[in-house]
């Protein structure tokens, strides 16, 4: 029997009467013909609670309990989720992580799937069961203690079955309907596409269009699996949502997606650093260390170097967000008091945000850096630093211009028009 | 090493505050030299927040996943203590039920013990680790599916982890301070117990002092496990609470030891029965399966039999809990209407309450029973039915005497004096 896998987010089985409507969704697509495999998010609320009780208890908590106490939300919904679809005739199942066993590293509060045996679930299909709900987000390790994910982990445990039992299709239900050309609170021209590759998608998710976890989407992208991005809150069919395919599926030639952004970035300028061989590890080393997430980096020539200097310099400039700015700020004063590194000042600029447009058709068009630069011309706005991958252009820019450059991008490559 | 076991209920790990508390005492027995294996409850609320659910969810629900869902409640606290602990220098490791594994019947909602193998917590006591805190009332089947011992199996998860681990002693944590001679809310003059033995315990716990499970104490006589019983939240030390025991370990020779009641009782009697072989069985047999908790018998010789029927008639007397009536009638009038038994009519008196003496002294006592009942006639208390075992009388009287006989029974057996 063909095999679908169905996640659905915290705030989609908040409740009972939640749960009951996700249930319905599940139902249906036994009716057409699939066995389901239904991953479930705890709901909504009880991860926080739980997450709360461990804080207060042990602010450096032993991961291991801290995993053992986290997972129990989802625990609670799968039990929830079966007898729901038990009550609605449809023969279901509840899998807690160790059950199935969803085999993982120990690196508990982030552990990885290692294996994701079929054996047991195939054993239940084959009894007559049509839905296996599994817990999202947790496994067992090697040593037999509960592991979770991390937060977010429900999407990636959706794509993992959906590999692993070789489903046509993982859909996501969550509080939006799709994935759109950019955020609509930004302008209501943006346009919900229908299919978008697991490229582009990394791109947008990563740039911060929260839908899907970007690990799901990078584990899908590696075993193929055909994501849908779809509401829990609407009537949905085969056709509702956002397909998150690989390239070959879609047939659209627009050159650009979406555009993206991220408001509160931080801007950092490190002048006057030695030139020299291993400089950027020695300053991106302790940062990483710190935790602080670097985004764009950019190194220029400094100006001392045309006052001769005997030694060569140079400028480094890198972002970050904002609120980490204080650890950026004390790791790198602690890698100069070291001596790994040198610099004159260190300039911080907090009123940034970056704006991306994303694409895989820019592969094949030229031109596109040209467009968006003309367009933010066109509109006033300075741009403080650029870059640039395969299928995406981000620039960082003043904040006050973030949603003005959003508007002027979706309207110069036409987002809001179809194909 | 000594092991003890600790078992801490609802109410005692409400909170992170009483958890704290209940840690600390933890603590202080592994400061005194012991292993500790603590058997901890849901956070009071939690499971019924979740037997909630399920009802709602599925009022005809699957035991499986009722397991799967009430379940959890504990492995949160499991979880929590086992942080509080480590935050405490005590070194700990939390228990779910499979990990163990606690190895049980498949009697979901109501599974016994099959085997609870030392091999996993024994390498974690030789490993360093001075406590293990395990998740109370469940445990997993051949199948491995989770599964319940059904509600207060907690203090029977205690008393098995003691037998199974060779606990010095089995030290349940609860509201009550201890085992009191009587209710202390019908008598000032109730006294809490240093002793009690495990039959007295039995008779005791089935008639309503309602402390510890009446399996928990089966449990706990089959295998010679001292139980304690005491307060978490007092100070207390090596003699706090009430030791229930062995008789061989109580040298007190008072001949009654406890005064038990219960309130709502009804005396059902069923007027000219057939007096033949196998009439009980037609009777009890249909009460059992309507689930009619059926407590004392007595089967008298019916008037009819003096009025010369050519058959041999009798009258049977039974009690039960009030809020049974209604079943009890039911399940006799479908064996009426079925021919399996006859009778003339169903007299029902709904205003009984049965109190009882207890006591291991009675064995060797003669006379006890006269004394109990001259001391209820002296206060003019008319006694409905009597019955008797090795170590209980007890009797069924108007509910409005209840607390008048307790009070008279207590005095008159001297039980505010202790030895």
């Amino acid at each position: 029997m063909p095999l679908l896998v169905m996640k659905f987010g915290g705030t989609s089985v908040a409740d009972l009467a939640r749960i009951r409507n996700a249930a319905a969704k599940v139902k249906a697509e036994v009716a057409r013909g699939y066995d389901v495999i239904v991953i479930v998010s705890a709901m909504s609320g009880k991860t926080n609670e739980l997450v709360g009780w461990v804080n207060e208890t042990s602010p450096l908590y032993d991961a291991r309990e801290y995993d053992a106490v986290v997972s129990s939300g989802e625990n609670v919904t799968a039990g929830l989720m079966a007898l729901t679809l038990q009550e609605m005739d449809v023969p279901a199942r509840s899998w807690q992580g160790w059950q199935v066993p969803i085999q993982t590293t120990s690196a508990h509060g982030a552990a990885r799937f290692v294996d994701i045996p079929r054996k047991n679930l195939d054993a239940k299909f084959a009894e007559g069961f049509r839905v296996a709900v599994i817990a999202g987000f947790q496994g067992v390790s090697a040593e037999g203690r509960i592991t979770t994910l991390g937060r977010g982990g429900s999407d990636t445990t959706a794509v993992a079955f959906a590999a692993a039992f070789d489903a046509e299709r993982c859909d996501i239900y969550t509080d939006v309907d799709g994935i759109y050309t950019t955020d609509p609170r930004i302008t209501s021209k943006a346009r919900k596409l229908d299919k978008i590759s697991f490229e582009e998608m990394l791109e947008l998710a990563s740039l911060g269009a929260k839908v899907l976890q970007t690990r799901s989407v990078e584990l899908a992208m590696r075993y193929k699996v055909r994501l849908r991005v779809l509401s829990s809150f609407d009537e949905t069919d085969e056709t509702s949502g956002t397909l998150v395919c690989d390239e070959d599926e879609i047939m659209e030639s627009k050159v650009v997606s979406g555009v993206a952004y991220s408001r509160e970035e931080a801007k950092l300028t490190l002048v006057t650093v030695e030139d020299r061989p291993g400089i950027a590890a020695a300053i991106f080393g302790p940062l990483s260390e710190a935790g602080v997430n670097v985004d764009m980096i950019v190194q220029n020539i400094s100006e001392k170097n045309y006052r001769g200097n005997e030694k060569a310099v140079t400028d480094m400039t890198f972002s970050c967000p904002v609120d980490q700015v204080g650890r950026a700020r004390k790791a790198l004063e602690a890698a100069r008091d070291a001596g790994s590194i040198s610099y004159e000042t260190l300039e911080v600029d907090t009123d940034a945000a970056k704006v991306s447009v994303v694409g895989i058709g820019m592969r094949s068009h030229a031109g596109v850096a040209a467009r968006m630069f003309s367009a933010l011309a066109d509109e006033g706005v300075n741009i403080k630093v650029i870059a640039t991958s395969e299928i995406k252009i981000s620039v960082l820019i003043d904040r006050k211009y973030m949603e003005l450059a959003v508007q002027a991008l979706h309207d110069a490559f036409e987002l809001d028009k179809a194909g």
